[in-house]
């Protein structure tokens, strides 16, 4: 494979991509799907990475951890930094220089938004945003571009619904500036406590993308060719007793068999970045339009092409 | 080596075995315990697997992990998932069909019994139960009944004892029935209260075991070739308060250096699935017939001949 | 690699080294430095070792990790032993008679004095300490005795300076024993209740190496050639207010650009064990002679040439 422009380079925000990179990124993506398994556990046979979670999620660090083992790599996988003593009252700057001697490459999840910039800037070797706080999580980004690709063939002429907590979820804040690159329309169904967030439309604004924003869900969907559902974010407590009752009320929106049936194409799909609460019933999952299990198998092969890409192989 | 009936098959329950099934899976053990490191570590050098702990069992994930590397293979693990966010209130059922795209065979431990199979009813790929609540362990059995053969040459024609809490203890339910494939004597030794199950005992009649029950670990012991201790599941108080005082009283049923010199056979054995409390004295350990650290080891090859069989190696 | 006198023996202590022992140790990490990464991830290929780490410690486990990985060992990285199922009541003897089973060498990290020694006496396979209490931590002592070397040309004839927390840190026993294998002056800075120990100082005075004792921080700075400042150990509190008072007395020894200008000699380092706390400035980062973070590097190669030395290969 040649080599990338992202080698050696920090994958902090999905803002740093050009479509040119999305297209890069896809192919990679694609090839490395097809790769023979004994061809592709040769790529990364030198490589340690460290996955760096303050914030403990199996989830994402497994998805990295199995990208990078099956291109042949090792992985010390470092989950919820907070109860072990990599803390000690040391600060993050100091970490990830301790970490990065011991590996060539760091992914970091982290509460803090901007801890990945803040990280970046004293490390020597290259780190990979897996989400800080509100702020970036690019590596799902990038998965949920590829599948939409995948599933529909082209990105540009689509309609994308987002649907639930739009407020705190950097998925579809992640999302909404990466589509920016095509010619979309977008829309947002939230009730208006957790609507998208000024600073994400001021962006789309800027970069004239059309959007709309609705209250209803079912009004909201027969047009649809992608709708991104998302989970209220329980583990974040607002303490504030009106916001909090607005995240009850997100509850509202949800996703079955009988309310894809009466107002939804037949050549569209559902994707949610998972996990799920209620949002989305399990009825769903045997619609062909059910995309989220595929999406999520997606987001090994986007990081298996990451990793190859930053590590350089060729 | 050839391929197995129990290519891409679910390891769920002991009783999934015939004594066809026992012999085949202990010969690829002695094979694969022969076998020299540098031919076995090529065994599964493409492969991931997950070890996917709910209730934390470092011995059981470790013995997989372990297995799973010597064969060159690699390993998620990820132990206590309750308190990484894999829960977020997610269901079981989505959970295995996440972690199934990142590796190709899920070892599963839960607190729930019946748990194994309701993920495996989801699942694409193999599932191995490392234990589901007081449901089943089928690997432990497994390397019981092979340790038996390894140390004593034969099952058919043994008296077994096992001794202690026999009403909560999956190991000794596991083991009970697969030895109905065999002609054996059982001999129970318990508290009233932490007697047997009556479902492990109807199971045992309709497979005409002969067995027995008894209150006296020292009259039980003179014609047993086995006796295999268990530990009082300390972590799991019944919250009553008379229950919780047999188990105390199970307490009484201890093996000692002396009480092995008084009463038992020279060739026989004592097993114990690990870890141990106050049952098994530590003058016990130079014995010869203290067969519990091989047992162990045991578990590791049975592990790697599991392993081999699901995955498929030839 | 020749085989090393090391094959197969545990490391517990700083003081079971010769001089010897080190310049073969010094030099097999140089070796293993240099060496490419192809040939280097071939000598542990067959090996699994455990890190059983009853204290967590991602730093030092992760330094081991990373080691073994680059030679291509796989590892079971157990952190926080307590609080997984581990315990259950067994004994640590039990534990590691366990884990051998699983693998082919301990790295352990334990709360008690002198748990490394137990661990060792009922064990087959070999261990290597990694911190016991106020015990030894012998791999941390080795790669500061290969940072001297290597950042000032040779350890006889230096100054050696520790300041902070002198009472109970390992670390500082560790190297201070290690060094009266050289000719060295030492000086220990500290807050009278933090004091060196009587017994290393005993150690000191019959191995005849020269030392004195210091409170003031600024006046034991201009002739050292190292000055290793150690963190306040926070997570370890006395109970006892005279004491907590003292430590809070130890905050007092804080490097800083400014101090280095105006005190240190041009060609001398300042080493710390990491984490820090506040005891070194940022601003002393960017100096040269600020050895700290290449300290933490050469622990990753030191801790290559133990593993390698004690599992042999050639």
């Amino acid at each position: 494979m040649k080599a990338s422009r992202l080698f050696q380079q920090d994958i902090l925000s999905a803002t740093q991509f050009t479509r040119s990179d999305l297209e890069d990124i896809s192919e990679r993506t694609l090839k490395l799907r097809e790769m023979p398994r004994k061809k592709r556990r040769k790529l990364l046979q030198d490589i340690v990475i460290t996955d760096l979670f303050y914030e403990p999620s199996s989830r994402t660090s497994s998805s990295f951890e199995s990208a990078a083992k099956y291109l042949g790599g090792n992985v010390i996988a470092i989950n919820g930094v907070e109860y072990s003593s990599v803390s000690k009252g040391e600060t993050l700057e100091d970490t990830v220089r301790t970490f990065q001697s011991y590996s060539d490459l760091i992914v970091l999840r982290h509460k803090e938004t901007g801890a990945a910039e803040r990280a970046a800037r004293v490390m020597k070797k290259p780190l990979i945003n897996a989400g800080d706080g509100e702020g970036e999580h690019p590596t799902q980004a990038l998965l949920d571009i590829f599948t939409i690709t995948q599933e529909l063939g082209d990105i540009d002429g689509l309609t994308i619904t987002m649907v639930g907590d739009l407020k705190r979820g950097r998925t579809v804040h992640a999302l909404a500036k990466l589509l920016s690159l095509y010619r979309v329309r977008l829309r947002f169904v939230s009730p208006r406590v957790l609507a998208m967030p000024e600073e994400i439309k001021t962006y789309l604004h800027e970069h004239r993308v059309p959007f709309e924003e609705s209250h209803s869900l079912e009004a909201s969907l027969s047009d649809s060719d992608v709708v991104y559902m998302t989970r209220t974010q329980r583990e974040r407590p607002t303490g504030n007793k009106a916001d909090d009752d607005a995240i009850q009320s997100a509850r509202q929106f949800v996703l079955n068999r009988d309310l894809m049936k009466r107002t939804m194409k037949k050549r569209m799909i559902v994707m949610h970045p998972f996990p799920r609460n209620e949002e989305i019933a399990l009825d769903v999952d045997a619609d062909p339009r059910a995309a989220y299990f595929r999406q999520i198998e997606n987001g090994l092969y986007i990081r298996m092409a990451l990793l190859t890409m930053v590590l350089g192989t060729n």
